[in-house]
């Protein structure tokens, strides 16, 4: 049986996939992958997406040169998300490494703190100067 | 405004929510909130998702006892995923804690190698004494 035969794709033909950084393990983003975008990354060793807004496949850095290395992919009991360790690459490295498109480390910048969403992330690279 | 109105639920009122265990940050399972699942998480500190299988909220550990303390909760960049950082209670402590219903510490135990899946955690507790 083909591997990408055993991940149960949504109606969409899509599964959630989240990634998180090799050593700090913090989860840097989530997005949707489509199956050639699941076969692309594991041929290329490099985070390829779906992107939903854009209708088309998305290798993640293609713009702002943030590639995302895989070190590890994994699938969930259920066969219906997938887990990278990726290595985020670009400005940065490690915990400087920007993976958001505020130029954040992660998009989960957000804190709930009684009853407020509290932004406790810097950007470390003004976005303008990402996309040009 | 409400925190609840700043996150942008899906056409079906739900969204995505990772957890991950405190300390460690392994990513300990994928699920779906809706609001009312989200406001009972924030609430009691103990994470409530909603099983799309059962149509209704699922108190995690209701059956095995496994329940999820909720150390912090993060909302990302889009507004649209939910990560929190969890203590998961139950059989065994910290990277023995079991958050998959199949007894393993995590639901992401398949690693991709070389075109297949193979399962690299082992089974901590045998399911049939978890759910009785």
């Amino acid at each position: 049986m083909n591997w990408l035969d055993e991940v149960k794709w949504d109606a969409d033909g899509l599964v959630p996939a989240i990634a998180q950084q090799v050593g700090s393990n913090d989860v840097l983003m989530f997005a949707y992958m489509n199956r050639d975008a699941l076969a692309r990354t594991a041929e290329t060793g490099e985070a390829v997406y779906y992107s939903r807004s854009r209708g088309r496949l998305w290798h993640k850095g293609e713009e702002s040169g943030h590639v995302q290395k895989v070190h590890e992919l994994r699938l969930d009991c259920d066969g219906d998300v997938i887990l990278m360790k990726v290595e985020q690459l670009g400005a940065g490295a490690g915990l400087e490494a920007i993976a958001c498109h505020t130029g954040r480390h992660s998009c989960f910048f957000k804190r709930w703190n009684d009853g407020r969403w509290d932004v406790v992330e810097p950007v470390l690279k003004d976005p303008a100067g990402i996309y040009k």
